[in-house]
């Protein structure tokens, strides 16, 4: 007799291997999911593994240009950096991968799903919440203990003040070790998301989302661009380092940071820098699928409706250096910030604007010479 | 029968001669003022030729050190940063040199001061706000015709799309033309600012907050480090291109970030990073001397307090990477963190965790089934 | 020989009417314009006396139920509220007013627009920019010497100590000598605003906006409701005291704050609550026609879609007291924060969510207990 | 063999003297705590009650003035209320009562702590949180099921629609039936927080904070004032409806406000209006003792300096009308706001003022214009 059927997020890898001969033991049918985010993987080999192991079904799933589309776009427009630094890779993966394994678990009548990740990171959250919130019945099977299964990657990097081995990195060479010479792209934007790169120098370009993104990690990856290694805040409040490789996404990031200050109003730009920022902490703290985390990306998806044009970078040693910029909806006008056109600006306008802002910080003064009190 | 005295920001540049010369015509005494901040300039030329201009007096001063403690330390406290990109550097300098300008013009009894600081952009705000703030009797001089004498700077640059030319850039060496090898440094942090920085190669230091920030100048100029080419918005409401150097103060941004995530509590860190945004936003826009800006830096320096430690880092070509780092007021547990040391943590909390934070979401949904809406 | 044509915001008495006169001395036509939003006003005698005084065109608009569609509502679904205090009544008329000026302006081919706003408040500013931004080209007709035409209102008031007097009050009775039995109201809202509203005990109602809004008015002001004296921050940063009477607005922001909270997610609120608090001081500043504020209006309204629902209260004596609520898109659930039925809630889920959200505090407190210090 | 020690806040019910039996049959020594917050509440009988159910220690202890001044007082600072309605008086008291509880936990050498506090509700989180903050080894003894012993007061008030019952509140009249004629106070401010309250027309004051708090109490109660009737939404995501008297708190928050506006600078307020709304969310949430709350009150704290002088107002049925004020840290400027003295300000620079804040808007307009968009 079956306890009913759990569709796992299967990697291929030991631990997800472990995981799922276990639940069959426990009396489970097991459908084995794995899903194409664009990593290095033998999907054909992991098929055969999990079929070996005795998954009832095996689903591999290309979700790379919805991955891209649905989940990364969103996350440029909104410039998404957790505390200042972290772009949210992985952080974006995960309900990109639990959507379609939900999918799955409601077509294959599935009442259980099940992972591999563990229970003091941010994956196990950013999972299960994706989860409970597209399928509020399900049920998230019983991890067995962790320590059996995790080979423990803590070994060096858990010391803070240790270096971060070099092998560590794999999508990023090591900027010691990358080209002379930079590489000079041309991105260009349309609602805020890249609708074409082109490499300025070999005249090629790429016009997909996917191709697009692709294209970045690797110009980016050859250069040694957006490696960190930071110390970072889990959502379950403690402290972990993390060491992360975003070549595609950092390129991304700066030049659209450079199309969109341009584009886009000064005082919007606050309102919505302030709601990137809620955005990253929601995604970050697995909360894709929230009532709120909908209502922001509306915000930003709005905000971002003139930001369009095309940006040229170059690409060197670990660095994005953007070399200019010019947009059709360009809020730039160079004739008003020109020194020898006066056109419509007065100068006495400015002393007028500048007395009144002092009226405020004059009789902040008068108050404090009176009570004698100094700052 | 003369108008009165002006105390003038004096650069020894032909811009401020022209004015000197103006405002004796018109009657005024004239005081010349020069702030050393760290600037390449022959200060004894300027001396003598403020005299033969006919200035009354000329002050030079030297404000080195207190423009580094007193307004580049908050800034570095701030991980100060406007529109996500620019480190400030220019703003800051600003209420510096207003500072003692107002100290001049209070001890000799001057009515006026004046300034080179041409009608469109922000330097005229940030000088003039500071003045009024801090001797609100002070009337700021009549400015001449500002297009007679400003040789425009914006003819290249203007156009928004032409690439920066290479000569622009004094205080950074071009990455591609940067050492093949990196330096390593090694920055000790007390109260959130840095206490000393130690060549880890050359077993050479620095402790005084002039010489360190000297020293990082060095540094990161020899590497290339913190050029940026943007667009901004103007307190004023247009948009213009910055081409800034920033070398010192990008290597210290990423140094404190990374020691203060290290020692600062999660929600004190979110809370405070709103209040950095708030603090570059009032010095970007000229309220260094404002109740608010006085008010938030105060909130930020009670922040650091226990934002102390080593961070070791690298500078190569143009990067700054964070290697490690240590203090002993860390509040990152290496055994809480591990997966092998189960310790105080139950993994049956996060499944608690995460159902309580599901509660919402599911209710979410249950509303929308019935109301048959989709997002 | 004219000097072009005036459209002049023309309210029928002194200042207006001496503005009137004097720009036709200057050599202007003049074009008067009168906007009926609700006020208690002769308008055909107005209408009389400005052609009588020389105006070559006389435009009185009825603009009450735009006023209340598309001023008012935004404003109430925003929960707008200045300083903590001021419900915007004054603020919002502005900009309404402006914009048909504009549109009058640009038919009769007007050059310049006038108004009768003095110049140290908030109503000139909000006129202007009004104009500024959607007639950009527009001149503002210079001001004659306020002091002129300007009959002091500010004998009494502006003693802070002293008491408002009695008559001071026009929409609103003295709620000492207001009816000693409460009206009930039962409101309802769509989207956010109120689509009708039913006195319960007379069984009557109201349906259209205008019609709504102002039987609100009515009973509000019947029961004493909105009075407020208070000290607020004008934009140009002085303090000044302000006398209040918003009964219908009271009533509104009452009900909409209960419905809302009602129907809303609990994260959605909060960050829609920052939102209105953008709107409201944008709004008192005047810059309703900003893009920054369609942005925020464009949010506000996004989070209003399930703001429906009936809400029941009582006006007595100045206050309203809120009894009861209902809606079909309720968030909440009976079941769920019953004591009696566990439902879905696992008790231990709660235990888990607490000890994980102390995982931070008992790592702060180990610190503190290794460095010695004290909060 | 006894399992060890457990200290139970007990409040003399028919709960928590269920648990003190249970905890004793379970094999604990039972300390049985009662904290005298200012309840009506038969002490002694409490007293009696615990040690013939076999409470092994009981220690009743008055917190009163600790209270006001701990925890009350930083709340009127902040002017703290969470979701816009509810002024957090429950809220409040659970840190103030576990930090006593705590302190015995400690000094008898007991490893447990227990309380009533049922798993749905925020009274709950609030009470643990704090033990596991100051007393990181704490462990809470575990509930009975809550079912067993709850009488459900839910009947009515969970039917959101219904009308609460008028015997439900204890501290305030119904205004119906509230005195006819008004009590007039003043209240004095100095740090913002209450020094002395007077009664104007009975020339009776109070000035110690107990004092104060409890004469508030009493008068705003007289009058009805501080009835809220909300749906509001817990910590753990579901929305409950709360029916809450707070006549002492209300009043103190109308009179501070007032006193803030009048003396605090305007942006220094608007900073810290944004900090008190976060104040609000983590105090209700139970995070009073975290390190979030320690540098808000620490900051809110700081912004209060100034806050000082007295407020006039009038309480009567059930509403507070501010009167008038003053005071010597009044940031109000009488000649400055007058239209009859033109002093310091020049109409010019509002016009220039104005303009400049019009560059961006007419900019914007511009765009607009060329990409034929509509807003």
């Amino acid at each position: 007799m079956s306890k009913g059927t759990v569709v796992l997020a299967y990697s291929g890898g030991l631990d997800t291997s472990c995981i799922l001969v276990w639940l069959k033991e426990q009396g489970y049918n097991v459908i084995a999911y794995l899903a194409n985010i664009g990593q290095d993987e033998d999907f054909e080999a992991a098929r055969k593994k999990a079929e070996s192991l005795g998954a009832k079904k095996v689903f591999i799933e290309d979700l790379r240009s919805q991955f891209v589309e649905d989940f990364i776009w969103p996350a440029v427009q909104a410039n998404a950096v957790y505390e200042d630094r972290y772009p949210l890779g992985t952080a974006v993966a995960r309900p990109c991968i639990a959507h379609r394994q939900v999918e799955i678990a409601r077509r294959e009548g599935a009442q259980f799903v099940s992972h591999g990740a563990t229970g003091k990171g941010n994956d196990q959250i950013r999972f299960e919440l994706t989860c409970y919130a597209l399928y509020p019945e399900v049920k998230v099977s019983l991890l067995m203990d962790a320590n059996l299964m995790h080979i423990s990657e803590c070994v060096i990097l858990c010391v803070l003040q240790s270096h971060a081995p070099a092998d560590l990195y794999l999508m990023t060479k090591n900027p010691e070790d990358s080209p002379n010479e930079p590489d000079v792209l041309e991105i260009e934007f349309k609602n805020g998301v890249p609708v074409r790169v082109t490499n300025v120098k070999e005249s090629t370009s790429k016009d997909t989302p996917l191709d697009i993104f692709s294209y970045l990690n690797e110009i980016g990856g050859k250069h040694g661009v957006g490696r960190i290694d930071i110390v970072e805040n889990r959502f379950i409040g403690m402290k972990s380092r993390g060491i992360y490789e975003t070549p595609g996404g950092t390129v991304l990031l700066k030049a659209h940071l450079d199309i969109e200050t341009f584009t886009m109003d000064k005082e919007v730009r606050r309102i919505k820098q302030g709601l990137g920022i809620r955005f990253s902490e929601l995604v970050y703290n697995g909360f894709w699928d929230s009532p709120e985390c909908d209502f922001v990306r509306h915000c930003i998806a709005k905000s971002q409706e003139n930001v369009e044009g095309k940006v040229q970078l170059s690409v060197f040693k670990g660095q994005v250096y953007i070399l200019g910029r010019e947009s059709s909806k360009s809020l730039y006008n160079e004739e008003l910030v020109s020194m020898d056109v006066q056109g419509d600006y007065d100068p006495c306008d400015a002393s007028g604007f500048i007395r009144i802002n002092a009226v405020r910080l004059r009789e902040h003064h008068r108050l404090q010479g009176f009570s004698g009190t100094k700052k």
